[in-house]
């Protein structure tokens, strides 16, 4: 079927790309001049016929709200917009209620698979009426991997990027599960053979998993990770899971370590820790210096458990 | 090549059995004498020609210590004892400086599979000399999956159980993880697909695993696990795992919520919550009782919050 | 000087009756018309001189804000309303906006002290134009404990009920720390005298407190809490801080912890925990129904780990 | 009372001190010379009066021990030995059991105060017969507080050291607490007047404490704390805590949270964080680097979301 394509980049120009490789017709539309195949929405909508279908692949946000307004204002009725990016799923709601008002459809759609997807195919969960996905069907049996996974209607509009955002929450956790674990055998010396240890986990054991098979690979090309930061950004997914678990009254202890652990990973020093480290001073050592003209920590701060103040032959 | 083999459980049967599918000779004794193959430890020793390799496949701790210590009596110079229970790493430090005394070697094997390993293979995480290894490779060979990966010798003594350990521990985190993520999708409306949802994640998606295939199979038989308590027991493992991590001083925040997860899912009550609720109790019940005859929350109480002890037009 | 109090239960009515007893004239209305000064808004505008004071002191969320639009339309340039509440800081910076389109200044309030704050004084954090803050602080004198402390302009509007959020939010952290210690005493036996213990380190100690103080309150009445369910509800204000957490991208795991026991206590049984319950049971069970006409556990199973399924004489 | 006490650093100097002005005769012991009293340890039995009393105030762990067994070989039938150091409760059980087979007694002291104690006296948890510590009851009437608070026999042998490390756990979480608090005010700029805000709660909150009084201290003399690092000690007793924790299957999340944020402060770079950016690395680095000659991130990868890789007027 015809389709536009807005935003052409890593993502949406390989999706574009295995669109037309399934033998749907492209129209794309970027900033970019030297990648677009038209020289604005407008001519966008032009070249596509009544009921078009235009997906959105940009960032989410202000770039994906702007894009939506401008097109529910050259689009027309019975025509469908599909978000693919990375939006928070309130905002489609507010993006569909908007669009509504035009007569023109909405199906969000949380997309996984990265780089790997033009040639395995990108796993979809959609969000948005039934009848908008049942349009929109031929377009995701092509986008989606063959088999039968890796694509479902996971509820009305918002659901795809719910499911998304809760996918990348499960993600989190995994993630710090694989660094925790890592970081344990390398402080501990039991284990000598800790990329050959992964690596073997790979068949035969319970936590086999796409996750373990990058990790292998990491640590192929960098046995102790000593090119890296120990740095890691973390996405509005992330954060928008643990509070979304917060509004609900959902605990989610683990999802949330890790999600923390990426926060503290980019500090260059810890505001908590410095007043950690403020109070156990304050234990022993102003008292003295104001009241007996020494300093020194007393006996009840923890770091004197580690060096004593006290000294005797013992 | 010959082995004996002590405990013929699930585990241990299914072991003896796929390595006489794979050309063995096994000798098994269990004090069950209907699956038993000999009358006595006394009995496998003596059926096994030196220098012998004698597999021990009973519960970790006194069991498997006990019979530890009845193998270093009736075995001699140049045998080998294997340990392939869930043991603690540093049990098997103590059970190799015994048996040395005797001139017996030891191996210890971090054995994942369960059921399915009889026919798919059993991942072995080992830990000992590497001539102790050598000697064992035959029936490690046909112990493991077919093809390169499933096992390790991961380092001398205890590596393997240690190896273990920290797979037990992160399969935790990564379980939890899976667990808060289809929690916050039951919590919310607004996925209305969720077993179709995680089955769709099994193509495509960064958390395609083993666990989501289980997870994908739990749901279909129960949709909402309705059939189950949310109860879960904990190996000694995990506590293990955490353990270690505090000796050295590793923080382990996603595994270590989920121990404690399950942990708390065994409480029929949570006494530290009876401690909350009663200092909230506390910020205004007996100030009103003594002052004004009558008790309930002063507006300090979290609870005042929720449901204020004020009331106006507004 | 003259006030308006809008609001007259157990805070709202203390707080009037201290600022009577400081000689404060106060004008209170209420829903309820046996404790109401005035029949309505109107009329309590109408017996205050301008510029006016009205301090509302109603549930937070939509009681107070349809106070405030009640009295933006009934009050005059130049007067001010204090929300004394427990307000969501982003709510006071849309009601004081709302306000300023007439004039009407707005000072936020977070107020803690409960039932004690009659007789000891409540301690105040305000948050408000300089201004503003000056003119009630003859107000703010009397509420406020005797001495030096328990008053603070923290900041421009908001800064008031976020500084009390964050109060709350430590509280949690503390209140979830001393339940654990008392868990894990009550847990082990090493310790047989706990209420005398908590009594001790009322003096002499660092995590000597108010907190303490009604914690061995508590143990007197109830000596091992029976009385109580493991049950404690939440405040809004605890939500708050962890999602401005993660707003700010400040780990905050202490207190989060806290929050998300206090989730849990509230669940009948956790779904998560169903979840790693049907994960386990996967791990071994229907392998065995389809393959062996029997069901159990496998071996990588953590529950095996605990109650092993092989068995030896050991 | 007669006692003599062995270890003249801070602690046990000062304590020594304040029993002399309780009118106690002690006897110090010391290797250092120059505040010595005796020579040795046997000089020091010698010059007490049997049955003795012998307060250890040393280092935990080799040196206590080391003391402990030097006394059993100098000291006689009837004596009593006190460990007032922050030893592991399990390692006074090995010490009364290894006393007891000389006919000498044992008491586990857990000591808080450090060197405000001279002055306001020590807060003592003792373990160990009731006839042992009735014996004591003069020293330990000297060294605590005055008036009612301030010492507890918690329990047979270690439970005064199980009570201090269970106190000191407690003390982790409230320093957490607080220190998160504060973290997330400074990230914040609502709150501009941070050191008054919580000078103000010293008088009046739910979260008025001896801790909140050294921040505000802290805050005094360094209203950013811009001259300290972001590191922080543990001690042996918080690890212990949360072991303790795992042993007894209780959950302590926000304790162990404490923990592990010092753990990871004294990381100059976290291990668990390189492998979560090796992860993301791997979602679409290589993938790119080899089918497109070039490298970037993929969609799927969180930071994708953060800075996307798609581009397009929007």
């Amino acid at each position: 079927m015809q389709i536009g394509m807005i935003g052409l980049g890593k993502m949406g120009g390989n999706m574009a790309e295995r669109l037309r490789r399934g033998g749907h017709e492209v129209v794309g539309y970027d900033r970019d001049p030297s990648v677009s195949d038209v020289g604005s929405l407008q001519e966008l909508v032009e070249r596509l016929e009544a009921p078009r279908a235009v997906w959105v692949m940009v960032p989410a946000g202000a770039p994906t709200r702007s894009t939506v307004e401008q097109l529910r204002d050259v689009l027309a009725d019975g025509d469908i917009v599909i978000d693919g990016g990375n939006s928070y799923y309130l905002d489609d709601q507010r993006h569909a209620a908007d669009l509504r008002t035009h007569g023109i459809g909405f199906v969000d759609v949380g997309v996984s698979g990265g780089v790997w997807g033009l040639e395995y195919g990108y796993a979809l969960m959609t969000g948005g009426e039934e009848e908008h996905v049942r349009r929109l069907m031929p377009i995701f049996e092509t986008l989606k991997p063959e088999g039968e996974d890796g694509f479902v209607h996971a509820g009305s509009v918002g659901a795809g990027h719910f499911a998304k955002m809760v996918h990348n929450g499960i993600e989190y956790g995994m993630m710090q599960a694989f660094a925790e674990g890592w970081e344990l055998l390398e402080a501990s010396d039991a284990v000598t053979n800790i990329p050959d240890t992964f690596k073997s986990w790979r068949h035969g054991t319970v936590i086999r998993s796409w996750l373990l098979d990058l990790l292998v690979r990491a640590l192929e090309e960098d046995p102790d990770l000593t090119e890296l930061k120990g740095y890691a950004e973390d996405s509005g997914e992330g954060r928008w899971t643990v509070q979304a678990a917060v509004d609900h009254a959902v605990p989610l202890p683990a999802i949330t370590a890790a999600l923390y652990a990426r926060f503290a990973s980019r500090q260059a020093d810890s505001p908590a820790m410095k007043m950690v480290a403020a109070l156990r001073n304050q234990f022993g050592g102003h008292a003295v210096a104001s009241s007996e003209g020494q300093t020194g920590k007393g006996a009840d701060a923890p770091g004197a458990d580690v060096t004593p103040p006290v000294e005797a032959e013992g």
